[in-house]
């Protein structure tokens, strides 16, 4: 990277790598195509397509390459890349089967299903992280739980108590955090398949049996198309922003005890200053405020996108795509933070 | 009411009576009250008083009349009403119990472990009102289910399908709601007790017993304080927005349905025009849009309170206070009005 | 009040009660009957109905007894109150001019001309209450303002300066926020009158030179019908929220300053604990920060508000309801509160 | 673009090439280079530095090649780019003129600066594309002014109008809009100078002469330093937010006349569709309500950034990164695809 970076800079400090990834260009067309191959082995299953239509269009996904610019030019007309996707897709495949590329499907269950793929990923992230960060704080309390605090209400000092019990607050809630997330897992990794207006009928009769096997395929559950109902998302977004508000907390409450005048905490690889020399800035527990604050603003969006009209909502729809990746990645970066903050995070005993 | 309310007017179109009255002043005050008997009589099970301080206490409450400009001063200067109401129960309690009042406990444990007590009635209210609003779909359903409808994505027509299939997208989200509210039922509803600093010090190592005891008084959880981890309420506030959000989508599409150039919805008790005499307006059905983005809007700015500083943040704590209530209103009041729009709603055939 | 108060005990803290008054339920009935009082004249004027039928209207107005009651029933019934205020009105009018009431306008002239007149008022409140503000900071600057002070960066020490350094942060914002409401009165402080699409239509080649003794009347600026342009009001709320967030930032500095371990500010009047007597909270300063995060978060909500569909939009002018009148109070509240912390702040010399 | 785009593919639905480009890392350091060179000139002129060490920082500006890693890992550590960017510029300058560089500014004179300036470019995009705008929908109304069509109050027919009517309902707010832009400028576009606490006192006397050279260099006016009053940027989001906003409004106008029940306005360059071959769906007009929704709830997030603490917050400086470049992208996008929609707009007359 000593040429110019193609993602912005900023990213080195709010971004994550790991699950920034997920989003990218190439991982999301990667999960379309996985759904539009799984689509087809569920259709020849089920008999409304042939076996040999679904061994062509899976080869045609693996080797698939993208004209990325007829896909931005198709996306910008169509509002989403699928029908420039399809288009492409159905080229690579060729006759005779191309006519049974994304068969009975519309452009939705293809993107949110891509999209639901990747946050399985992304629970997974999350719930290694959380792992890691609470043993990380446990092992903070074992070896300085014992070392006394004073505790502070309303910004005044208020009594004494230890390293301990200021920990025990920040753990509790992730913990919570991680149950949270194991509940709303079964709501949130769901298949979706519909077809135009959600009803699968252009499935012939056969859509729940597409859909069942469609499910099994990608390793989801199995659910009734919701492509106008967008709780799951929303419900999945409120989690975000719980746990970056957790992690904004730890580091708020970091940034007050590092405080020269009151010195409680000492943190490792604070940031520097270009004017002042003598400065040791707790700038990732500076950066945990900045995410929990971006998050909790961004759920309010996110939960405007609720407001889905009709069968299928484009306002709303792109509404989603411009906020649930940059939560994710926020939320995502928090962790990855905390971890390092807590690392290098020393308590001062209280003279 | 042919004298001037005492509320807003404005509360007849988007407040709701029931679950507004659990956040009165009488209310608050009456949860208040019942938090410091309780308390006393979990101390004295627990002999850090004597039993007939926790009977003066308990008799006290029940007789118990408030100053309320003494409570709204003390308030304005702590910041909190408990100080000020501790003085005037110690008053009424008198010697030799009076200070045995509100021992060990600080302002938190009684305000949190009061809303914590209205939010149970309100969580009732909610499965309850839930329950209605989905049986009221399902009828519809039962009814109007096999009516032809237009379907539409993108604000334009897709392809013909049934009134059932639109109700379908409407109930189904409710029943994932009611789910989650059960769900989050176990989290929220728990005792706060923690003392000054939250670790429940000042109660002479009974403080876990007495905690206990005074959860089973109140009917709540156990749990350890949680004054400084706002997640219980933050989650309770997305449980109200995705509540709102999903009878915002109703009532919007039931404003398109509605249309008189679409006409494929006919809502009863339309709103009258001060200038076109001719017109039926689906008030009701703009209210739910507008309590949508209202409730989505203050989910954002109740998650800002998760950056709860130190061990209690008088800012962070102020704002949820000026926040929570409203949208539990504002949820309750969607809700109330669903039922009204639903049992006022035919689907009119396609032609 | 040792009666129980009608307002919410939380008004105490977080309230303002000349600025609340203007959004009561009879300053907004007043307000309406003055525009409804000024119409009538205006159309006389104009010659569209008979100077006896405005002087009757005006004696109406003047008399009014609101029935309160059939209003709040009008008001959820209609989503408007207006409709059933005219029914009352025409009723206290009678024959022969019965008729001649509210002649040719639409609900939303009488609802917006009658929020902008009570805006009116505000923004003489606002203009008045800055000028106290930034007078009693700039002799507190006189007072104090060559303490020394330690300047803190990124919540660690950077290097001294004087307190009249610090002042000079608070100060400047301020007169940028009267200049800039200076700047945008003439763009809020307009006549609504449109008549039912905002064309003037109904008043039959009168409409303009109605709308200009109606504004001349109501001693605001004349322009053209902005039912569905709400950008007057998303600006006005701009400004409150900026205003809040200069005040909540002063609070922030001022809460973290009289931190007992830095001790740079001592602030009178400190709040009172429940639990520990040795303490003095920052109430105020806190109250400042909740504020400026409230009206920051529904500052976003209020921009929803502009996506305000067609020639009307119920859920749209509903959520501004909502909303506006909340902030305001809060804006308003704060630059009281913000008078009284500075009046009770001595800042410290840096040891 | 038939290799892999580096941008996300979203941004051809949503994104703005022309003001994208202000907001890439090359754009930025080159303003941070232009900012360095202007300040060495600046100190040259006010005898701080020698010709000599300008001239050599000049140079060293234009040629500099960036260690982009080292930026970001910088940018990592300290929670800002320009320490480690200084380090570059400094052996990009070497002896004897390397102590020249960045002498008596701080990290956030340079970053805010380099901001203003791409912001002053920002600021002439914007009154072009308004203008453009403006005149587009002033030709549509000389050319289908007169055509009948129906006014929609509350979401129903209302009574006739015509398109001349409703397209000025789209023109008043832009126009108002331009005034804003013109009023905000004088407050936005100020230079940053104010060294490490903001008091200039580390140019020896000469800080505002500096400065005032320094402005006059970069094209900006001057402004004592403001780096923890951030009411400047807060207002320039509320203008982004109100632009956007009327846009949605339009957008909504325009994909609820195209409805095809309703079919009053014809849009050229519809979305298709994946699975149904006869729409022609409203694409652009959607995005304009998601970026209105989308910038409303960022402005919300960003007025959260006026709580800034201290002399400088890491946290809510950070915050700001985060969202004010997308708000400016998002309404540079709209006023974009507003411009392409209104090329292809026709009104249809009534029936």
């Amino acid at each position: 990277m000593t040429t110019n970076p193609t993602s912005p800079l900023l990213h080195a400090l709010v971004g994550d790598e790991e699950v920034g990834a997920l989003f990218s260009n190439e991982a999301e067309l990667a999960a379309m195509l996985r759904v539009e191959a799984a689509l087809a082995e569920a259709e020849a299953e089920s008999g409304l397509i042939a076996p040999a239509a679904a061994r062509a269009i899976g080869k045609a996904c693996q080797s698939f390459q993208a004209d990325w610019r007829a896909l931005a030019e198709g996306l910008a007309q169509d509002g989403v890349v699928v029908p420039a996707l399809v288009t492409q897709l159905r080229a690579a495949v060729g006759e005779p089967h191309a006519g049974a590329v994304h068969l009975g499907a519309t452009s939705q269950d293809v993107i949110d299903s891509s999209l639901i793929l990747r946050l399985k990923d992304v629970t997974d992230v999350f719930l290694q992280r959380l792992d890691h960060l609470i043993l990380a704080l446990e092992a903070l309390k074992i070896r300085d739980g014992t070392i006394p605090l004073m505790a502070h209400t309303r910004m005044q000092q208020a009594l004494p108590f230890t390293a301990a019990d200021k920990l025990d607050t920040w753990i509790a809630p992730l913990k919570r955090h991680r149950a949270r997330l194991l509940e709303l897992m079964p709501h949130l990794l769901v298949v979706q398949l519909g077809g135009p207006i959600g009803t699968r009928a252009e499935l012939g009769g056969k859509g729940d049996a597409v859909a069942a096997v469609l499910a099994a395929r990608l390793g989801l559950r199995l659910a009734p198309a919701w492509h106008s109902q967008r709780d799951r998302l929303a419900e999945f977004g409120a989690f975000l922003s719980l746990l970056s508000g957790t992690l904004g907390k730890l580091g708020q409450d970091m940034a007050l005890m590092a405080q020269n005048e009151i010195g409680s905490l000492r943190l490792s690889g604070g940031g520097g200053s270009s004017a002042m020399a003598h400065k040791s800035n707790p700038v990732g527990a500076e950066v945990l405020v900045a995410l929990a604050r971006f998050n909790a603003g961004l759920l309010g969006t996110l939960h405007q996108a609720l407001v889905h009209e009709n069968e299928r909502s484009g306002a709303a729809w792109t509404l989603e795509w411009m906020v649930l990746p940059q939560m994710t990645i926020a939320a995502a970066a928090g962790l990855q933070r905390a971890q390092t903050l807590v690392a290098g995070a020393t308590f001062i005993a209280l003279e």
